[in-house]
């Protein structure tokens, strides 16, 4: 089969392995001559399958014992409004940090739910650079502080999270959860859509500090009040149940591979060779201050509007696919999520060099 | 392999044809050498099998050019919210006509979100019967009239539509969507979520009249309002691919039987059979009257809770899975969705017999 490399920003590449076995078993799962996706959801099977998805996803993260995992569905976007009706108590407000698209548009749903604050965290200048973190003065006067910690469309990642004294930090991690360690017990609230580094798009896993739990409004929908779902194993209506089983299927990839650390350390090789490369290159350039670059997403540009379009047309003809960058920023991005093998990234600044010696 | 019938109410029996396509693609679409589930939900592939999707839907039922088709994430229990927040408008009200659990359980939620009344349409007696669904005096003080076509915990399956004069009329067609023909312009709203009739579980359809998009308060999801999603193909946010992917898959299935036209006759000679013989069995006995049956679910039990225990765990050992009935109800339930071949309910009838035959 030719070789391609999927630099997808999401739906992106899973790994490898795990679409294998989908589909070894697709219509014979657990020698039940049916497929995962007709048993019910309540069945023995499917019910010892996510508690041990679940086992999984806490022993990948050392995830502490008052915190819940909620696999739900609406993706991280449904979360940005679901998040405003479940947390926002008697202070009545909430803090939104802003650092590119994804946590403004995240702030922007939520002034139809509360009244929000919002700060652009982002420093003024060429680079995009992410200024100080420290609003432990001030966030003890909302319910709770939002962020993103990595900006998918700029590749805008924050490695340290904001300090916000007693405050609840709350994190939209849709495309840098599963990429390194964190200490989870610094958040009252992680959420991320899968389409990154969990599974297919679909689901969407929030973890939740139990005494956040069981202050939603009335005019919340059954399906995203936090209590419910806690109480009813995420089950208060028919789950998503293939998505839930790939994701089973990619805790256990990853634990396999050796957990977050080892993880961690392939992105970092990963994107340390192409932002090496970026630096090294006066033809490509990325324009992320280097505390701030992510480890998923890489950012770059000719400078050139036509030159941009024929360098992605050449590497989808070439087998690197979807390098086109978003449409509110333009240019290149390289998603090197985790299932993305180093061999793609070396093969993609491969092309690089031989575009750039073509076009310059 | 073992022959298997899965009468699972939902996650449901998918059509093996369906199942074996997305096997053999799994892992390279339209010869992209990537999956489905890996590739942008913007990409023109992708965005050309959800165009042809839809028109195989609305070719299936013959929709009007006056209604959109969204396909959205929450399933049935999202849209119990998100049906108020969108068409509670001048009028303040609803009203909900229950059959029982499942559109209670919308009523339940809707009361959330607005005021709303209450009429149980069943008739008092021994039997599960739909008394009269003339509401044409009365339906018009309510901005909508909803209810449920087919109860699937119960078996029973409405099929004229209530009277609603030039009301809005709002049905649950989760569990009986494309199982026979029926005239859409009589709806305003028709839901579904997938895992019967449609595809996996993780994805629901919702067919709305477009003088009703527009309405939505301003405290609605953006991923429900409907305005938001109808002016976005349904990708505000990113939409669950697969799940689409494998629908799109099921709607060519059925087109290519023969359609509606077809598979409504096999429905009913799927249900004929069973009825007829639940109603010549001493030993087996159905609840519902005749005109309320549904095609879709087939409820009996043998009036003994021991014995019904001991029948469906003889079944599952004989291949006959997923025939325990819900726990509201208890007793047997068989769930003859559209994937479910004839021969599956003979071979449920011959099991029938032959339990018959040892245990009366």
């Amino acid at each position: 089969m030719t070789q391609v490399y999927n630099f997808s920003a999401g739906p992106a590449m899973m790994p490898t392995a795990v679409l294998e076995k989908a589909q070894t078993e697709l219509l014979n799962w657990q020698n039940q001559h049916t497929s995962v996706m007709e048993v019910s959801h309540r069945g023995k099977l499917f019910m010892e399958m996510i508690a041990e998805c679940e086992q999984d996803f806490r022993k990948l993260y050392n995830i502490p014992e008052n915190y819940k995992i909620l696999f739900l569905q609406g993706g991280a976007r449904g979360q940005f409004a679901a998040i405003p009706m479940n947390l926002i108590g008697e202070k009545g407000k909430a803090l939104y940090l802003t650092s590119g698209h994804w946590s403004a548009t995240a702030a922007k749903e939520a002034r139809n739910f509360c009244e929000i604050d919002e700060i652009n965290i982002l420093e003024q200048g060429d680079e995009l650079k992410v200024g100080s973190l420290d609003f432990s003065e001030i966030a003890e006067q909302y319910d709770y502080v939002h962020y993103c910690p990595n900006e998918t469309i700029s590749g805008v990642e924050i490695f340290n999270e904001p300090k916000v004294g007693n405050a609840v930090l709350v994190a939209d991690m849709s495309s840098n959860i599963l990429s390194r360690a964190i200490d989870i017990s610094q958040f009252g609230l992680i959420y991320a859509g899968a389409q990154k580094n969990l599974g297919p798009a679909g689901i969407t896993l929030v973890i939740v500090r139990e005494d956040l739990i069981g202050k939603a409004r009335k005019a919340t929908p059954s399906i995203w009040n936090y209590e419910t779902q806690a109480n009813n194993d995420s089950m208060i209506n028919t789950p998503p149940t293939f998505a839930w089983y790939l994701c089973s299927l990619v805790f256990k990839h990853l634990l396999e591979l050796g957990g977050l650390a080892e993880i961690e350390k392939r992105n970092q090789a990963k994107a340390e060779l192409l932002y090496r490369y970026l630096d090294n290159s006066n033809f490509y350039r990325n324009t992320v201050a280097k505390a701030n670059r992510s480890l998923m997403n890489v950012t770059f540009t000719t400078g050139n509007d036509e030159l941009n379009a024929k360098f992605v047309a050449e590497a989808t003809a070439s087998g690197l696919q979807a390098l086109k960058g978003h449409k509110v920023l333009g240019g290149m991005r390289a998603s090197i999520y985790n299932a993305m093998p180093i061999e793609g990234v070396q093969a993609l600044i491969a092309f690089m060099q031989k575009f750039e010696a073509e076009n310059k």
